[in-house]
């Protein structure tokens, strides 16, 4: 699991700073989620490959959070894209993105999907073989939703030499992997457990931006591995937390610790602040794992 | 007269270059000229103060022309902006900036005033006492305009010393500013252009981006003290102008020559080519004044 930031300020782009948007790289899967202006930009700055995407999830429809989509699917257009292509967002979504494609009169070769959210509820809303990705609603301005990626249990990993020495045919690996017991060459059977090691404990990414601090997710996001929580204000500007419905460094920190996640990761940040590292302190009054997003820095949770 | 290149870049945005935009200062005025993703932090590095920005003119809705568009208008209303802005570009315009304010329930407390074309004839859409602003319809894919921007003839200016000399109360200088003979304190009728010097010629910008080679354009271009005029193609590539609806360097050469302007700036090149100076090289076959827009590149033309 690997997440990389390409932009994580708030508001407005500045000279050197980017709005929101990120790159999850989860079982072989690449997801983008957000896609503030400029975001093609920094994918091409920190050399994802654009045809791996193939799922957008956009969390609400304010400008730091999209007006990077309508750019993106351009380019993937003229750079002759095939693949399909779905995004994920709140109803209106589509309507923005093909009124401008339509008016440029560049509407996409490749299928462009769009799944239109609007449910209150969460819901599970992409699903393969190993994880599936599902909404986490939030408390913001706008329809907002976070999402929680989660993997799936993997298939058990072969001791092959345990398997070797008790004398299985390789043609039962694969059904090793699976859990089954199997029969060896001599006609013994042999216990799975004997041969093989647990699978990896699977993963989790809750990505929760924008919100108000808003515990009602904990139930949701409880021991996610990596919990990636807005933090646009320091308490000095708590008050401004319920009119913008955002959340301050430390109301992260609170989420983080009842959610007992593995790892928090703030972002979001205001730009009226000098030194992130007054977030970091914050959120560690009450949690003590914590990481800073930063434009172009990526995190592997292995 | 100042020309300010964000953005000379075609297609889509790359790692380091930028689709097109530029603000031109003329008389006080400061234009936005197209207005690509990204253009709002190229204004940031170019230093360029926001609220100097009243007017923003859109050649054609092709996502490298306008897709930092709604970006800047919502960061123009989270820094609190009252003065009204202008925006003039194809019809369509109004409805995809708007549809995307409204859905981030995001409208502006500043007036917003849109002013959508359609003709295909030249109109002149902006005027003052200082200037005019016309369209230059073009021969591109969708609806394109370019834009004429002429000042106008401005006042004589004063020969002090004269004046002075010739014993005229200085609350008679307005007058001869604007072109009248005066009495002395004496009583003597003083002659205009004794004690004045002509007022500097007036200075025009044609702004023609994107077109085929389209000699259209000549008679109304003609003499323009500068030229931007699009260059995607190198020669090597002139069978790709026609589906494309673009020019070559060699293309805007002529138009220049045609059109007798003082300087032509090039610039939409093609991602494709490495080395810029070819531009220029190929436009010189046919004229000699001839600059590149490079991001950032500051054109001073007094």
């Amino acid at each position: 699991m690997k997440l990389t930031i390409l932009g994580c300020h708030s508001a407005t782009p500045r000279a050197y700073h980017n709005p929101t948007a990120q790159v999850l790289e989860m079982k072989g899967h690449m997801f983008l989620i957000d896609c503030g202006e400029g975001a093609q930009i920094q994918l091409r700055r920190n050399k994802v490959k654009f045809s791996r995407i193939k799922h957008i999830f956009i969390s609400h429809l304010h400008g730091d959070h999209f007006f990077g989509l309508v750019g993106l699917i351009s380019t993937f257009r003229l750079l002759g894209r095939e693949a399909e292509l779905h995004v994920y967002g709140p109803k209106g979504i589509k309507e923005a993105i093909t009124l401008q494609l339509k008016l440029g009169n560049s509407w996409t070769n490749f299928p462009l999907l769009f799944h239109e959210l609007e449910s209150d509820q969460a819901e599970t809303i992409f699903e393969d073989k190993t994880l599936s990705v599902t909404t986490i609603p939030l408390n913001h301005r706008v329809y907002t939703n976070g999402f929680l990626f989660q993997e799936k249990e993997g298939e058990r990993k072969l001791n092959i030499e345990a398997a070797v020495k008790a004398k299985i045919d390789h043609s039962y690996f694969s059904k090793l992997k699976q859990g089954f017991d199997v029969k060896n060459m001599k006609g013994d059977t042999i216990e799975n457990a004997q041969v093989t090691f647990p699978p990896d404990p699977p993963k989790s990414y809750a990505f929760c931006s924008d919100t108000l601090y808003y515990p009602a997710i904990v139930p949701q996001i409880t021991n996610s591995t990596v919990l990636y929580h807005e933090a646009t204000f320091l308490q000095s500007h708590e008050e401004l937390c319920e009119k913008t419905k955002h959340s301050t460094a430390a109301q992260a920190g609170l989420i983080a610790k009842a959610a007992q996640v593995g790892t928090l990761i703030l972002g979001h940040y205001s730009g009226r602040y000098a030194d992130l590292n007054d977030f970091k302190e914050e959120a560690q009054q009450h949690f003590d794992t914590v990481e800073l997003a930063e434009d172009g820095k990526v995190f592997h949770f292995d």
